[in-house]
């Protein structure tokens, strides 16, 4: 089970009636946080959740709409007494923009740690969850850009038969059901001997600020929810889109429709945008269930 | 005609019904900005006003609630093509933290000219307006503190007898008037010699974060309005006040008396006082008319 909360769905600034784009991921307890531009944390607390379960912050890039929110976000945290570390993901130079913009968070009551992302593609582990799986990956904006998909896996069915077969001691069952490995008398045994093959689990694929690029089609494909920004709803922007690396409704229709995504969210708006619902007709004729979405917009991705 | 906008009246944190405090003040066409934590360019755009006449911004210190909003306000200058030069001014260290703050506000296309105050009290110009004046004077907080009064000079009514007396020559009346100084047949002459003495101008005193002390009652001093910080509504929070270095309504309630201030708005709330209104019967019987400013308090301070 995964909760998904869309927090704002603004680009570029933010708007009186629109919050800067950033998601809040929660998982088992605790909080991913992806961007986090200016006002991100009222977003937050305007969906009644609190910043200190937030373990982790990815970030797309350093363009000020995506980051400009961190050190009100971080002192919040501080003023909350946190004491646990926060784990920092994001492109090459997280470390000097977010020093840099430390100069008014100074002193905080907990550890930062900084994870940059170099490589075309990279894989992220949240800390004690080893079912799930962040994986970063490169797309096309102006400065070096990451998008982020997140997946659950879902462990197979208990197998009596296989467990029976293979004359698997009956006490350890539900420890290797559970995913534990074990020794006993001599024999290692692994959780494949008592489960059938894994089951559909869940994925989750954000997109922005990007142009459309292959590498968002296979991060997206057959995901549960694809969140893909949307800046300009009118196709005669393309040109604009092109130029400022940015995309249509169209384009994150198509990106959708290729992917084979469960459900696609629309988010990060222009600010000359001001009724993303307007430009819907489209998109729904590539993509018949698009929702352009709006700010705090949540739901729970479950096991089916 | 001085119009003064409080554009947010929150402390330490933005909230979902509260921007952080900051003030816009409009004369003659140029608005100083007073301050700009996150969220200010939201308020602003709120309030249906434009960041682009801000020929000014003043900080009064650098903790993040006064300054956090800094990068997104510029850049959304900047989209709006402004090209005029900004004039900041705040305590030493300014350009040092606004640099660094720049990391994401890169490649401005207008000019910033800095202003470090260095003095107990410092006397800034607006350019081209010699009757408008800003004096900023330090004040007691936890790190280096400036508070900002503003004052409109008014002229005397033309003096006809005098005018006479001293043979001004009529065609020059309405230039010195207006007050030109000119020479007419080797004789200097200056708007004195047409005009009364000064009438009452108008003045605005802002003070926050800060602990009462005798500048903020000699800036204050018959002010048309005093803005001033109060941070904790109930008395019995006097030790945090003290240990944080802000105030409770009744001291500002205080100052407002002693200085003889005409009106009396209180801004700059603590997170945790979620209806200052609620505050005001201690206040109210040491300084009767003071008002529990909200978010967008807006006047126009008028000559009589």
């Amino acid at each position: 089970m995964i909760d998904v909360c869309l927090l704002g769905t603004g680009g570029m600034m933010p708007l009186p009636y629109r919050f800067l784009t950033s998601l809040l991921v929660r998982y088992n307890g605790t909080s991913i946080l992806v961007d986090c531009g200016e006002g991100t944390q009222v977003a937050l607390r305007k969906k009644g959740w609190s910043p200190n379960p937030i373990g982790m912050m990815l970030f797309t890039h350093y363009h000020a709409d995506h980051i400009s929110g961190l050190p009100g976000m971080l002192l919040t945290m501080g003023n909350a007494d946190r004491t646990e570390p926060l784990t920092m993901v994001g492109p090459k130079g997280l470390e000097k923009v977010a020093g840099a913009l430390r100069v008014i968070a100074p002193g905080l009551p907990f550890e930062i740690r900084y994870q940059e992302l170099t490589e075309k593609e990279e894989t992220i582990s949240l800390p004690g969850e080893e079912d799930f799986t962040i994986r970063a990956f490169r797309v096309r904006h102006s400065i070096p850009c990451y998008c982020y998909s997140m997946e659950l896996k879902r462990a197979g069915l208990f197998d009596l038969e296989r467990a029976m077969a293979l004359d698997v001691p009956k006490p350890f069952w539900g420890r290797l059901q559970r995913g534990e490995t074990l020794e006993y008398e001599g024999r290692v045994l692994t959780p494949d001997m008592v489960l059938g093959p894994p089951r559909k689990g869940l994925k989750l694929c954000y997109a922005t600020d990007t142009r459309p690029c292959p590498s968002i089609v296979e991060a997206a494909r057959d995901a549960d929810l694809f969140i893909c920004e949307g800046m300009y709803g009118d196709e005669s922007m393309i040109g604009k889109a092109r130029e400022n690396r940015h995309m249509t409704f169209c384009e994150a229709g198509r990106l959708a429709a290729e992917a084979g995504a469960k459900e696609l969210w629309l988010t990060h708006y222009s600010p000359s945008l001001g009724k993303p619902d307007d430009y819907m007709d489209g998109i729904r004729a590539i993509y018949p269930g698009a929702v352009a979405a709006r700010d705090g917009r949540t739901t729970t991705l479950k096991f089916d």
